[in-house]
């Protein structure tokens, strides 16, 4: 790293690279990045040439000495990099319309990241990932591998679990803004408030506020939610049961402990206007247009209606405190090293660390509330499950992953839902359907 | 106990009290009961009488030299009680029509033992179990307390979380059925079979199944289900799902890893015939009139029907195993003393014992399955909710448990169901009513 | 089995060996034991010879069908064996002498199942014990090992980690003199008494006492040892001690509680009377002497002064439970199922355990005293050092074995007596001595 | 703190206050402490009024605006402090002589952090430190409690057991020497190094070294100790041993790893030179006949080889990092909060810990050695007994202290060494001579 930083970015085609570009730009004075390499596929090409020729007008205008590259050969690209970021989507949006589609029709939970649709991100993806892994052991073994492709926790997992690479995190926007959330309700700056979670990612737990050094966890817990259970109205959270579980749950808890009502929202929004994935279709391809004009040389705008907030920031103060080893607290997932009591300890967990040069240190989180332990051991083991499912492209183990999974809660279902997925899907589950 | 023992059975005018009766003359040999009473509350009052003459004449028949009591005053008949056995309804079945009936008309499980009724009939009983142990303490402090009343796996929490009486298990027929399917299944008699349990009353797992001295456990998880995934039907076992999950389920199982399919039938059903209760209710009324003929003296065929069979099997081996000091295995809910891993050393479990005079010295029953323990540690802390819920009469801890209830899962609903049934059961929850 | 058992004796030229003649003599009626078969190496072959021909007329005075075989070919015997039982000393009994000496000039412990004496013998059994599980696992893979060849807990550790012969059972004395020291406590004959005992063999704790199934613990930890601390002789407990411990102790703990006591004594006596191994020599020679008495045909009462009382019960009992399925509970070293929290899952215990056709099944053992867990899993891992030592042949593996068991507990004195035991016993170490 | 931090030491009078002064002199920048409030008893008037002087030369030399108080006032002093640091020296050093010589006249370890002494040292140490705690929670109760006072791990224990001060952090020097010696292995500046720290005071092992990002354990394993065990002449570490335990002993363990030729030393010492408070004593009659001269106003060179260097760094950094939230990685004795697994949740270790605002953060040290899982745990288990006892003045609990502790290992000697140790310190051991 000594003459500046190489960063590769896989699926560097997406509509969030300038979010990326940003991010470095910004940030050029701690973190010298030298070249940044968008590798995406050929499906991907003409996508990764307008995110590539705006990377390229954003830099010149910003005046900082950095070299956009984009290629379709990852392996040119890895050469020697030191931050690998992995952003890409196995078989683009049309594939998320699938996991979306295909279990609301069955009066089941369609998301990308959790259910049935997270499991089947999960099978196409984690292939894909043991190759790049391969990759990187190779050509840049000291690399950190950054990843942000959902299912977030299941494909750090599966790195973890199934290759050699060590140095690798897997990074979500949802702690950054449930310490945004935090500061606002204990009324101070963000950079004063220190909060500790544990869990897994989309199933993370708030177990403590810090405010100037003051514990403000209990007085959290007595203002998150509506006060009276009367007053509830859809989907906010109850104080009441706020202050029974004891902690503060993520905004993906909703699914689980307000999953009747999630499900009739979804069903009756995707009735109405099909999937999430749909929508978010039409919004990349207004993005696109937008990027293809020669004059913008800046992050545009109508980028943070996409979503996402803060992934740069995320994905950006991460590189930079390895780089400088900071010792800042940040929100990964990464082994837990026995600090989240309820896991196992090699067992991958979403979860406060102190982010130093040689990586990621969990710090003392507390203890997850009883009410809480046995959902996130569950998942726990769908995400392993997941894991080995996509490894092996066992069909009986990619069932099992589906019944247990408290989204799912149904044998008969799982069956239906995953024949239809596994065909809908073929083209990318190689493992599924090999010849014997 | 020198001049014969005494059994005190409390909801004794219960239509299942003739199975009791006959369990303990088959066993005078082993067993010397010398004196039964059979305890009831005023509004059980006339089945008591029903019930009392029936078992009067079937001793005489018998000719075996047991005296039957039967007494609304329970602190006469517990006075130096050897063995207390509780199978009392709190509410009559009036009450367990409302808990399937309530949460059903929402969309949502009905059932006696599990999700949104067995948190009720938990919320109506445990007042009512403090109130005989602060009994059992004072007037038989050396009595067993076998405890069959429904949620048995909360009861039993309960009364060791709550009061002095060390000396309380609880029981449930399923472990016994389950025993003599897998003994069908592995084509042995079943004292020939030895099984391994463990979990939570209603939630338990088969970790190991021996034949005479063999370990058949692979072999029973290859047989266990319909092989093939494309033969299930409705809601049998997928052998595939079986083998993955590596144990045998209880057949409660179904409504977690079935629930969806479950419900649709259980709405389906209730629709069409009303809940369960209603006809339990029916068959009640028809036993009671066959109990009041005089020419009857033995245990009519027709209580077969009612369903818990092996009820007194299960209860009369216990008490002749504390008795005798046997030593033989038997599938209880008692404090698990940390065989069962996932569980804390002092949450009670069902699992298998050793049966001796000083009581269940649980057995090891090796690790539950990676997929099983985080639904068994969730439903725990589900049981725990319950029972402090029930003792403090706090709206919120009985909202809390109804939320992580995995076959709730609402919070909307929850507070809608919660609020119907508080309602619906007022008479039988004081403690939810207290005025300030 | 059916046409009666086999049983095949390692190290059947023992002194020993007609206890365990006789053992079988007495339960023919319930163990049809059909041929014994007593095995030996070439330096034990004329022992063997008068043993066997006791043991031959033994039989034949009891009216007995048991055959008697010996032989030096282990393999020939262990052809279809039933039950196999080791208790056989590798380099005799000058061996242990060296054993005690060397550590003992050296102002250390000299101990033949403790500290570096039992490192020792470890070192020297292992090496043999895995050939003979390689000639179960090939001819008699069916078969029970029940090993007495100390140090039992850690041979058994290391068949249990280092072979595929899981029937193994590791069986000691101890236990069996604790439960008839404690019925006298109690003043119950033994058959009324169940104890619970969890630890390590040499190294177990009495947990729990019950007599005709009321609970004497507290009553136990009252009585035992002596009341006033100002009373105190020698090497006797302190009430004070046990009642602070909460758990009775083995006598083998002494050793470790009273440390400096025993070492003053042991070098004492061994300055006077050379070593314990010279003694049991001179013992053995008498015992010889009379076993090669034709007239003699049952068990001379002189071999009771030998030491070792009730090990032909506890291993005659141990088979016919299995035999027989009884179900009866017996303390015996075997992977404790995670029933002794304090210890590793698959971590071989000595506790308490239901005997049963399919092998033993431990019974919960309560916790282990807080003052006791350090101390148990320190000698667990010593335990374990000693395996890896003893399977390598790795001289930093034993030199670190040595150093932190706390009767060594010194690095120097560690170097110079591993230096010197490991040169006197070269001739049954090859391990440490390959030539690379 | 908003008009300059307060500072109250406890044990003001000890030769060692000049350090700290210079200490806050050094910082005054950073920490802007306003005043200084030396503490001492009647005992300590006249050190105290000396070592007060030369504080005061000190700081008017220096030019910072601190202000020194003297007084025997403990209540006054703690009025509104921000930081308490306890220093302070129950019986001084003639209490001392008799904790080291008492012992060793039996041929014990004699020490005042380990075995006996250091049992009598927490002894005599603890309730008054319990009546500290009551006027802090009184007159302070936000201040933060920093004791050095030995032994510091259970001083620390007690507090956090049996006060409601929880901001108590307990910090010894030791593991800042420790990062000094292995930064010099790893030849690297030791602002550049971290490592982790796990166990207990005086009993923690260094479970990873990292340079500059790199993860350099195995590279410190392999140089820690000498490297042929032919070359060890006396208490140094064979650096075979290091490699097989796989972790950086603390210095202490010395004692445990190598007590036999300690001992023999110590003896040896003791019998030549009386013992080691002897020669203390007479340094510091030395140091405060320095102090007394009125020129004198830097800290005295002489006051270093009185040990304790670094102890000044080690408060100094610690006080300044709560102030300013730095966030940087200190080794305290705080509850470790799972982090450490091998001890109780609830328990206090001495660990890596991220100093911040709120207190030292635990973070993730990774998992004891198996070979020393058991000592800690043996050692934590002595703590608690020795808390237990110090509370309570319980004989029996004392002896079991003594008795479990691995240095002491004998109940006869730990009988006659209580007892003296016990008459001895008679004057501050009020608990165990209540009158009835």
């Amino acid at each position: 790293m000594s003459e500046g930083i190489k960063i590769v970015t896989i699926g560097g085609g997406s509509s969030y690279t300038p979010e990326l570009i940003e991010g470095f730009i910004k940030r050029i004075d701690e973190l010298p990045v030298r070249e940044i390499w968008l590798v995406d596929c050929e499906d991907g090409k003409e996508k990764l040439e307008i995110v590539g020729s705006l990377a390229r007008r954003m830099v010149k205008k910003a005046g900082v000495p950095i070299t956009i590259h984009t290629t379709l050969d990852r392996r040119e690209a890895l050469k020697d990099a030191d931050f690998v970021t992995t952003q890409m989507r196995v078989g683009l949006l049309d594939a998320r319309i699938k996991d979306e589609r295909i279990p609301l029709s069955h009066g089941m939970f369609g998301q990308e990241t959790n259910g049935a649709g997270g499991l089947f991100k999960a099978l196409r993806t984690i292939p894909v990932m043991m190759e790049i892994c391969k990759d990187i052991e190779e050509l840049c073994p000291d690399a950190w591998l950054i990843n942000f492709t959902n299912p977030a926790g299941i494909v750090t997992e599966a790195v973890n679990r199934y290759t050699n690479v060590k140095r690798v995190i897997g990074l979500c926007n949802v702690p950054f803004d449930m310490h945004m959330a935090l500061a606002k309700i204990v009324d101070m700056p963000p950079e004063k408030v220190r909060i500790t979670i544990a869990g897994l990612n989309h199933m993370s737990y708030v177990t403590g506020v810090y405010a100037d050094g003051k514990d403000m966890t209990e007085y959290v817990l007595s203002k998150w939610g509506t006060q009276s259970v009367n007053n509830i109205k859809g989907t906010e959270w109850s104080n009441a049961f706020i202050r029974e579980l004891g902690a503060v749950p993520s905004p993906y808890h909703r699914y689980y402990y307000m999953e009747k009502e999630y499900l009739e929202e979804a069903i009756e929004k995707y009735e109405e206007n099909g999937t999430r994935a749909e929508t978010v279709q039409k919004l990349e391809s207004e993005l696109f247009e937008l990027y293809k004009d020669e004059s913008l040389d800046v992050k545009p705008e109508q980028l943070e209606k996409r979503g996402g907030a803060y992934y740069s920031d995320a994905a950006c103060n991460l590189i930079s405190s390895i780089y400088n080893d900071k010792g800042d607290v940040q929100v990964v997932n990464t082994v837990n090293k026995g600090v989240v009591q309820e896991l196992e300890y090699d067992e991958v967990a979403e979860l406060s660390c102190m982010i130093t040069k040689s990586g990621p240190v969990p710090i003392a989180v507390g203890k997850l509330p009883k009410h809480a332990k046995g959902l996130v051991q569950q998942i726990k083991s769908f995400e392993i499950a997941a894991c080995e499912a996509a490894i092996t492209g066992d069909y009986d183990k990619a069932l099992a992953a589906m019944i247990i999974n408290p989204l799912v809660a149904s044998q008969r279902y799982s069956i239906t839902v995953l024949d239809e997925l596994l065909e809908a899907h073929k083209e990318y589950l190689p493992q599924f359907f090999k010849e014997d």
